[in-house]
């Protein structure tokens, strides 16, 4: 496995570049917008394809740089299903796991420093985001941060992994890189209480000022979304309504673009045909089967995803790739759902 | 193994914690004085004695910790023998190994960056001080640098480290933790010359300032020696030649502090005793070796090393173990030769 963590000291924050080998697909956990052009010159440099952009919750001390590698390397961008963030490509809820070839990360809900933060688990090491920081926990004073339920996450979630389990989080200001799960549970300051009634009044008695960066990253990382509008301008968009009005007709190939786990838990509208977003690029090229089906038999294309992120790209490509009728349909199937349009599975 | 990078976010240094296992010893490689007190917790956290601390080269942008180190645990202080510093317990030379149970690193003398450079390395990773950084190299222009020389260290000892090799360097700027040495060959600007004379022209041609701590930093790091002074003014001490007065007489042990790999290189005072320093707690306590040598013999307990610094450190161990008879030659095997004393081996 290729591991690389990444230091932005303007705001302290760590981010991971993991991959499952040189070549292949890779994944970046809590990417900063400033150092975004590092990322990618470093994905280059090792021939990664940056496949997941993931979020640990809504940051409010640096700007996410999740829109920017969206627009720069078409990857997917991840969050908790509990996000605030207007529209992100994939929602993820605790249970599920994120995958790219040779990295599997466990899905944990761990709200408290906000109620959108998530910890991503593997076997030998867990990402913390800012609930368990080393050696501190992330405030609970803003963003609908909760100490109760941070608790309940320390306790009753992160600190029932084995011990040896290697925690990296979000930040540190104080030069530490790495600890692990049975140091923290030993010698973190905040988590020698005996009662959540102390920890709760532990954390209400820190008193933190706002962090710098506050008025300008919350805003901004809740804004995120791909704007869908200029594909819709471009004459690409259907609307959920105009998309239910052909439903089942001949001339038109629905493509869901998710993931199995995501058809599984949140169904599939009838009739459609499957191919994974990440396999896109095989299949509009010439010579590829969405390719041939769409020349050989005239039909309209229309992709569809989980919030309209995913599709809106695959029609961009599409259309670069010269499936002039590619359409698909805005909003995804959130939206389609809203409209009242059917579902199976 | 135990692993642990520190950063020093004043000077971006990176510090590292090693060692073979918990409640086991542990090695530190370019601590930083400001960050000993962090080292230290950590280390008890880990359950964990420091016996050797080590400096890759003189350092001329941060104090170094391996004084206070030294001073408050008692470790080894390990530099290249050809380093400045005024004493070090112990200097090491290319060929050579530092070690502690479970962590070898095998000696290189990379000199450029300054004349007193050294890179260890391991299976897996490499140690490289300021010779090469993560997508750069040391500067070359103070300190005795000398780009020629750095160009053979990169290239012609570095460089032939397998390609999957871990580089972990002194410093980062950008926020960079690790690379490997395939990618420093393929992607570090300062490597991407056909010929050593391009490579001095490129570092000729830098111009930089000097780095802010230097004119403190220097003479700090050079003056890191022991106050072997004290230990003389209460009496404890033999100079060289009081030291030949009593040579071969039955009432004097002398006892020889350094490893075995010192022994074999620098030679031995004839007759002498041999107990390594880190045995030395082990001995001199009330039932150790060394206590009933003492006290069933009457002998007075002479120890020696290198230069005087492990010996005078286990002259204050040994009388504050009731062994008021102990001594040390002032000035080690170092002043030993100088003032003609003979050697064996």
């Amino acid at each position: 496995m290729i591991f690389r963590q990444l230091f932005d000291s303007v705001s302290s924050t760590y981010s991971y570049l993991l991959a499952g080998n040189r070549g292949g697909e890779a994944l970046i956990i809590d990417p900063v917008l400033d150092k975004v052009d590092r990322y990618l010159q470093l994905m280059r440099e090792l021939d990664l394809r940056l496949v997941k952009a993931v979020d640990t919750h809504t940051h409010a001390d640096h700007i996410t740089g999740l829109g920017a590698l969206r627009d720069r390397t078409h990857c997917i961008t991840v969050m908790g299903e509990r996000s605030n963030a207007d529209v992100v490509s994939m929602r993820v809820r605790e249970g599920e796991r994120i995958r790219i070839p040779g990295v599997e990360l466990d899905v944990l809900y761990t709200p408290g420093h906000t109620d959108d933060s998530y910890s991503f688990v593997m076997a030998d090491r867990v990402f913390t985001g800012d609930t368990l920081l080393i050696r501190g926990t992330g405030r609970t004073d803003f963003q609908n941060g909760d100490a109760r339920a941070q608790y309940e996450s320390l306790f009753g979630k992160l600190l029932k992994l084995p011990d040896s389990t290697l925690v990296y989080p979000a930040h540190d200001y104080k030069g530490d890189t790495v600890s692990t799960i049975g140091e923290e549970r030993a010698f973190n300051p905040r988590l020698q209480v005996k009662s959540i009634d102390e920890y709760v009044a532990l954390m209400d008695s820190l008193h933190l000022p706002n962090p710098k960066m506050m008025d300008v990253a919350v805003p901004a990382n809740i804004h995120i979304g791909l704007h869908q509008e200029d594909i819709a301008r471009r004459g690409w968009s259907l609307t959920p309504q105009e998309a239910l009005d052909v439903l089942g007709q001949p001339s038109t190939a629905l493509v869901d673009l998710r993931e199995a786990r995501e058809r599984d838990v949140h169904g599939v509208i009838p009739g459609s045909l499957h191919m994974p977003y990440d396999e896109l690029d095989e299949h509009i090229r010439d010579g590829g089967l969405l390719h041939e089906l769409a020349v050989a038999t005239g039909k309209r294309i229309v992709f569809y995803c989980a919030f309209g992120e995913r599709s809106a790209m695959a029609v961009e490509a599409a259309q670069e790739a010269g499936l002039t009728s590619a359409r698909h349909i805005q909003g995804g199937l959130d939206a389609w759902k809203k409209a009242g349009g059917p579902l199976v599975g």
